[in-house]
């Protein structure tokens, strides 16, 4: 049998959020590698294997999705929400690039309904008009871009999502990143922590930007930056289409 | 019994993509609003009332919705998508804002496959890094808004995806933002048009943008442009992780 390699979102942590495409996709898999909290998402059956990895061992776990893909698995790599945004996939294509005996190989990526999705549909519409997605982990950018991009995201008036805004390694750069947007005149935007959506432990919170603190964060929280217009109604956040 | 009002996403088109939390609400539903061609996705069944409407009746579709769940309907709003990107999630709590005696029914948003990360799983990861969207209708907005977040996005190197470019009714201002983009040196990002994303009609296609013309694009294109890392690995597009 042909090998294949399938890249999944099973999206935030809800059954009732993950594709039937995705389900398939792993009904049928002979292997499923990834973080060990994701690969602990999937029944374990006769006939499949299971890889569950550490986090940060992003490249060597694509390696070897494409190894036993190229032996003839059907291979399904996890991510939690959306494996296209900072998640697997792009791992998966920097692993290709260096191994070209493999492009050949049947690859799918398969999306999910990533963290921001799942948090602004909980929180209301809070990414109902323009916004940006930035991940605010410096293991693999400086941390200088990252603030240049909130820089510029807060004067392009874009509501920001933030993605890993703080971890135990990387306990100071969420704060400095409120700090400098509350500089930069938002202290007055809504800002929405929401934690583990859709699971047992979620948790959902809006203050200012000025009431935010840093520990309100941590490495399963998704937070959004509302941009100047967003706001209010009733218990619901949202961003109003119009602009001036 | 009491009304209900659920904004739930239908995903890019194809059932595989609907969540099974979306399934379950149009299965227990009595009234279905949205956009005509959206509506068109819902099966008819004995009980269910298909309220399909025009394109810019959005404000008149929520209120409507909201009405019908106040007398006691299972009402759901549908969208193309996700409800809360450039949809009706937005336009539902705009009404709501207008009628405070409704601000106690119980409503919910479901997210969604938006075009976006269907578009990106199609192409590769080109979302595997740092992005934003951006609603290049100025229906809504200034066109001037729309052209000062593309220099900025510009700026701090995101990549960009474009929701609806074009339409017969706005059929150039793609067109400029594709030159302005060009000016400040964006002419070698690799730009992928996406249509129809797992529809019958789906066609992918990726050029850089200096080869990018503005009819490439149409009402059901979505578009994403690279920012200044984005690459071609054999067929696949994608953004590595890393930037310097």
């Amino acid at each position: 049998m042909t090998g294949t390699l399938t890249i999944a979102g099973l999206g935030p942590g809800s059954d009732v959020l993950v594709t039937p495409e995705v389900s398939a996709a792993l009904a049928s898999a002979t292997d499923i590698l990834g973080y060990a909290p994701y690969v602990s998402r999937v029944p374990p059956r006769p006939g499949l294997k299971l890889h569950p990895s550490d986090n940060r061992e992003e490249l060597a776990r694509a390696s070897e999705a494409l190894r036993l893909a190229a032996e003839g698995g059907q291979v399904v790599v996890v991510s939690s929400g959306d494996p296209g945004v900072f998640a697997m996939a792009s791992a998966v294509f920097e692993a290709l690039e260096q191994a070209p005996q493999w492009q050949e190989l049947p690859i799918r990526v398969l999306p999910g309904i990533t963290a921001m999705l799942a948090a602004a549909a909980r929180a209301g519409a809070p990414l109902g008009h323009d916004f940006c997605a930035i991940n605010l982990s410096d293991n693999l950018k400086p941390w200088a871009v990252i603030e240049k991009r909130l820089l510029l995201a807060a004067e392009a008036d874009f509501s920001i999502a933030m993605y890993n805004p703080r971890s135990a390694s990387r306990p100071d750069g969420f704060g400095r990143a409120l700090a400098m947007l509350k500089e930069v005149g938002c202290g007055e935007h809504l800002v929405i922590f929401a934690r583990a959506i859709s699971t047992d432990d979620e948790r959902i919170e809006t203050v200012t930007l000025n009431e935010a603190t840093p520990e309100m964060a941590d490495m399963r929280t998704l937070v959004i930056v509302g941009n100047s217009q967003t706001r209010r109604v009733g218990r619901w956040i949202y961003a109003p289409r119009r602009s001036r």
